[in-house]
């Protein structure tokens, strides 16, 4: 049976029609949500079972027809179509085969690209510099004409690490010449050549899980069980009260005190002998659950780490790439010179980081540095940015979207709590744990993909191709699953 | 003015031409190398100045005209062809554009594996089992039928890391369910949550870049420099003479000692309160300088880390794929059991790692997991391997090349010495640094692309699909630039 969602709360007719250019996306997109069986149906099942004998399927929800997807729709290989609120852990920028990325695929001037990768680091290929201008320096933050593309988010954090260190040393030393000690103590993994220094970050943050990362990241303990790690400082991070407008005062205090914490650890750790090279920092705490800090905490904790000499690294790889409704959740902040280093992965296809100037490194490199195909598909989604206006589109439909929770919030005040979010990238808290991961089921069994973060919230992720439209029949289909649970 | 190598060394209509198959080869590939300008020429220089106002240039040889490239001839953007000896650090299969990889291209089946790329650990693709099968799991080595992907070889290693340090506490343990101070002491990164665990790894190593990795990597001070490391145990590799067969007495005595030290490490480190969790090493260290250690020394320490309940993890992101003539290079040990964790990449076209059942663990997981659209790819070059027969072609093409190093070493006895490798993966020990890199820029000048690994060797990285006639077209170069240096 066609378990198609329909309810009052859906305005009839509502279905969007871009007066612009999206007729493409239009005739493109499905009109809806179509549900043949539970999720994971009997296929997926089959699936997992198969892969269970290659690999571990702990975390595997269902499998997928990409080939059908479309758009904020993700179809299962069930036949089951999904509204897609999560997109691949917040990884798809424009939706699914979006016709302009399809386009680039044909395009048999781009196979070579595909079919030799190059070691960038040393050989490049001739449109190299010219990609990179029109795809990651068209959109470089405040301050910045330098960028490294790297593999992921993990490696990317790592290397922006890595190049901070080096910059804190170099600082140290007064120039770039190492000493003979630094050149054999770091042979065996000694200081001075491998000398105590730290990153320092935030309870609650997540930065990856390679091991470097992995010392700033303090979300979840199963992310961090049984891994050694370096005796790095971790401040704490503003535990503020929404709507954030409503709670200034209170929530200015609680910001104070944090930073007044991250002045305590940089001197404590200098004292120690484990110098704060850098600082790491979400600008909306992701996997930790969307926890919110106001553009003053930024630009004060930005002024703390020039005052101590502390590199400033905002970590963008789930925040950028346009869902805050600006290109970087950081251009909220409104700052000339907001950061040293900002990372990003994810919706921008390649990892990678821009940098200053004074950051830069001949020292940091590997093999692949990234993925030119990569670049040509994020050049095409800027392009489709532009061309479709999406930062206005996502700051309209994210708008009606936390209208809505607002909405739903006062509606199940017993249920739902602190609804917050910038563009589409909102959240909401549940009453518990247990309540939380049975509205993402029951949602996902009536059409809609829906992910969690934190210990009990909600966190809304869908592609900048999220119109308004999307956004009431998401509401529609919540406000169902919530009557459910009241 | 062309600068089409000719010479005698070159025997004449040795173009090759296969019965099997390869008549698309044989059209395909170009005659020979062809030179039009030095290297880098001044199209590649204004791109470098390019560049150079976006990233750090300072590893940057020449820009690559990758379209025109084809086999084993890599085109520069100033219309030069060479021979491509090193293939993008080892990492280029079976050639520039090959007709097989250009297929799985223009297969629209495959379009949406490029566009879409999934959240593998969450949602992914339908044909993701049967593609791990027919590509990875076909070449599994002896005794693992597991495997995880991952983007890159630093990524790959810092997960096999990770996963054996899980699978070293769960043995602690007794069980894999972690106590209350497990869980409150990891968020913080001190132990036990973070546990005082360590990797053995072996001067001259490489592993990566990343922090867990480069805590293991020990060829080049510059890799290591400035960044923050772990105290882990380094054992010496083995320093053997060459050729193996003619050293046997000292060569077996050299391996003892170094077997001696890593037991003694072992148990110093475990009395340190920081036990070893696993011990990694790679077949032949690669970036190191080519150093090798014969079937015995590895059998030894795979027992030694029986004995002392570590694990043993071969990581063969520079050797694996075919290059030396198996298609691992541990397989050359004989071993039915020969590692608990083999990790890859470079050629692979993927990272990754296979496993023993006892190390698989849900906790290894980030975004994206690999790459679909690489598994393509990689199960081509795999059905290309076996179709033309080229771990054979390997095998040959390796003999000639080693006698033919041989045989300058002979003749250069104060220019050349140690001359080793298995299959292709070649290298030979030139008198100085100095002189190693100008007989490398001189080989590029001429035609022939090298790449230097350890203090003053040449390594030799061709791709699979380098055939005897482009040994003897190689040995020609290298031979007349000898001649040069004598």
């Amino acid at each position: 049976p066609d378990r198609l969602m329909t309810s009052p709360y859906m305005p009839c007719g509502c279905r969007y029609v871009s007066k612009a250019a999206a007729k493409t996306q239009m005739e493109f997109e499905y009109d809806g949500p179509s549900m043949k069986t539970e999720v994971p149906g009997p296929r997926s099942k089959e699936l997992t079972k198969q892969l269970g004998e290659i690999q571990n399927v702990g975390a595997v929800h269902f499998f997928c027809n990409y080939e059908e997807s479309r758009g904020n729709y993700l179809v299962d290989v069930d036949g089951n179509r999904m509204l897609d609120v999560y997109t691949q852990i917040s990884s798809i920028p424009i939706g699914y085969n979006h016709p302009s990325l399809i386009k680039v695929m044909s395009n048999p001037n781009n196979m070579s690209a595909f079919v030799n990768r190059p070691a960038l680091g040393i050989m490049p290929p001739e449109n190299f510099p010219e990609k990179l201008a029109e795809s990651l320096l068209s959109v470089a933050p405040s301050g910045m004409s330098r960028v490294q593309t790297m593999a992921c988010g993990s490696c990317s954090n790592e290397n922006a690490y890595k190049a901070m260190f080096i910059w804190y040393r170099n600082k140290e030393r007064g120039h770039n010449i190492p000493s003979d000690e630094d050149m054999s103590s770091c042979m065996i993994n000694q200081s001075p050549g491998c000398p105590d220094l730290s990153i320092l970050s935030f309870m609650g943050g997540f930065h990856g899980r390679t091991m470097g990362c992995l010392a700033t990241t303090h979300s979840k303990a199963i992310h961090k069980l049984d891994v050694p790690s370096f005796d790095w400082p971790i401040a704490p991070f503003p535990k503020l009260k929404y709507p954030l407008e409503e709670f200034t005062r209170e929530n200015a205090q609680e910001e104070a005190r944090c930073l007044e914490e991250v002045e305590d650890l940089i001197v404590q750790w200098r004292q120690k002998g484990r110098p704060v090279a850098g600082i790491v920092i979400e600008p909306i705490q992701a996997e930790g659950g969307d926890n919110h800090a106001t553009p003053d905490f930024f630009k004060k904790l930005r002024n703390i780490a020039r005052k101590h000499g502390s590199a400033f690294h905002v970590d963008e790889v789930q925040t950028g790439g346009g869902t805050t409704g600006k290109f970087w959740a950081h251009e909220h902040w409104g700052m000339d010179d907001p950061a040293d280093i900002v990372s990003f992965s994810k919706k921008m296809l390649t990892g990678g980081f821009y940098h200053k100037d004074e950051l830069q490194a001949y020292r940091i490199f590997n093999t692949w540095m990234g993925d030119p195909s990569k670049n040509l598909f994020l050049a095409e989604v800027l392009n489709v940015i532009r061309r479709e206006n999406l930062l206005e589109e996502v700051t309209r439909s994210g708008k009606t979207l936390l209208q809505g929770l607002y909405q739903l919030q006062d509606q199940y005040p017993n249920l739902l709590s602190s609804a917050r979010g910038q563009g589409t990238f909102c959240a909401i808290d549940i009453r518990d744990d247990a309540t939380r991961n049975s509205i993402i089921l029951k949602a996902r069994d009536k059409g809609v993909l829906l992910g969690g973060c934190g210990d009990r919230s909600i966190r809304f992720r869908p592609a900048l191709v999220f119109k308004e439209h999307h956004v009431h029949m998401f509401l529609n289909v919540f406000s169902d699953v919530l009557a459910e649970h009241n």
